[in-house]
């Protein structure tokens, strides 16, 4: 049985039961850092937590971001049948060329922001099974994607952004939130690209459904991610797992991605410590995911597309805050009197 | 009388009177490009409207942002005198001295989102009059200041970004806030730099001070300014105007910079229309200063430095913006399937 087959809820487990943590005394010095550049202290806000963050992941007190990778997973989805979409399933794969001739928003947006961008598609033509009636994968296919996703995290990556494209999908990730966090279905789902006040009724009863088709097995990320997830939001799991495993931060994008790396946190409620929120997504189970989370989105821009396109514009502010904090004189450096001296 | 001399209360009036606005048939062709670029309708929430935005005042469907234009005025300020501020005043200088040498924060902000940096230093050895007792300056300071910044403004920006240093002007901020506006001194009062709680309580009465020493000729935006401002605030007053003129859109960096530019409002209800607010500052009066100008700010990153560093920040964000507009797929030209084509 090759690696690839073997990967499953037991290995899974056992990676997450022993996660690297950040570096707690390059944190300490990006701190002393910040204190004593030319500015009042506090006052760069977030600028300044999530360039002491980026030092403390990375391991250096002037975190770089000279290799930014962005990876987007696409999937498909076989509740698509039953109507919980605005477009048709075909246009995951039409998105995914799209991608690779560059006209799509993520390769805009990559550039802007100087990440490279690699897009992963998932056996488009096997869409998963419906998840309101069945598993939506075998544990051999869900493995496959967790390894897909670890296998894609590049071993010297100074950040990984994760997106995703996939039909359907903000249906199995608002499944996966109520099945990892509890609260009501409703408070989970949205228009997903755009659905009318009935299709989310409609999506509402299928999730409900599938809650009591599964019950009782939702009980570890894997199986949770086989059972309601995707391919591709299984990809993003294991790539969250695998930059965890490289100390690599991370950047996640919005709702669903949100939702699929979540599922990690059944397992270990640190996961995604070396993880930020990129945007808040307009998709009204966003909020109370990052609250779950204990994470403040980056932005907030009424953004709901995807593809990673809020990781890559939140890359912007990460690179905002490394020039500051790398690049800033100190106090003592420029002559400046410091109240706080 | 020089030209310089000539500013006063009735040139800015005379000017406020007659101002370009944006052009509305370009705008409604960005409206058309963004509703056939491959993504669901308005999912790109805030990075739409502002490349429309950028469209309409630039008069060109694929906005640019190649010279983008950062003017930093500084000034001093007599009421320091009072104990307004936690930072003494000869750090107005220091700072500009850092800015000259490259170590400030909006250095590193300016060429990490790619914006050339202008320092203007407005008298620095002649502070203003202590306002809470006369007013700040003379019509001839006042007119000297407007045009400073005026004359500062790149007939060829495609962008402007305007900020602001002044030890003691958040005090200045906050007068002409409530002079403009009205509602409590005490809503508009905030810790600048890290005042403590007795601090912004001395700062709020010296501003009620001023409120009546000056009641009765609070009258006109070149008089609110002359009266209760700051040769920086009026420069980037100045500023905010003549691009106006030009037609170039401008980033209102945090809480001062925008009450500087909010006092044109007072003559002209619409003359920030040209203008985006770049951040919500932690500053408690910006929350309410944007909500008077109906302006939703770009970002929401706990920042309070100054400097403009909210406004190079945001930048990053305008040029997301036009990325994804001027470069994207139209559903036509990628083959995707549009519902709502």
């Amino acid at each position: 049985m090759s690696e690839e087959m073997s990967f499953n809820e037991g290995e899974l487990a056992l990676i997450l039961s022993e996660l690297p943590v950040a570096d707690g005394s390059v944190r300490e010095k990006a701190v002393r850092r910040q204190e004593n550049l030319t500015k009042p202290r506090g006052s760069l806000g977030q600028l300044e937590d999530l360039a002491i963050w980026l030092a403390a992941w990375q391991g250096r007190e002037r975190p770089v971001l000279d290799k930014a990778h962005c990876l987007v997973f696409a999937g498909n989805h076989g509740i698509t049948k039953k109507g919980v979409s605005a477009f048709p399933a075909e246009v995951t794969a039409q998105m995914v060329a799209n991608f690779e001739s560059g006209g799509a928003a993520i390769n805009q947006l990559c550039r802007a922001s100087g990440a490279r961008l690699q897009v992963i598609d998932l056996e488009l033509d096997q869409p998963t099974a419906d998840f309101s009636e069945q598993p939506a994968m075998s544990v051999a296919e869900c493995g496959r994607a967790f390894r897909a996703g670890m296998t894609a995290v590049p071993e010297d990556a100074d950040i990984l952004l994760l997106g995703e494209m996939g039909i359907g999908n903000s249906t199995s990730a608002a499944a996966l939130s109520a099945a990892c966090f509890g609260g009501d279905v409703g408070d989970w789902t949205g228009p997903g690209t755009g659905l009318d006040a009935a299709g989310i009724n409609h999506k509402i009863r299928l999730i409900e459904q599938a809650l009591r088709v599964h019950d009782g097995h939702l009980t570890g990320a894997f199986e949770i991610m086989r059972r309601l997830g995707g391919r591709e939001l299984a990809a993003i799991a294991g790539a969250a797992l695998a930059a965890r495993q490289k100390r690599i931060p991370v950047i996640l994008d919005g709702f669903i991605c949100t939702a699929a790396a979540a599922v990690l946190m059944v397992d270990n409620d640190k996961a995604l410590d070396h993880c930020q929120v990129a945007h808040l997504s307009v998709e009204p189970g966003h909020e109370i995911l990052a609250g779950a989370l204990q994470k403040t989105p980056i932005l907030d821009l009424g953004m709901r597309l995807g593809e990673a396109s809020g990781a890559a514009v939140a890359l912007m502010i990460l690179r905002a805050a490394i020039e500051v904090h790398n690049g800033m004189a100190t106090f003592a450096e420029a002559g400046v009197t410091n109240r706080d001296g």
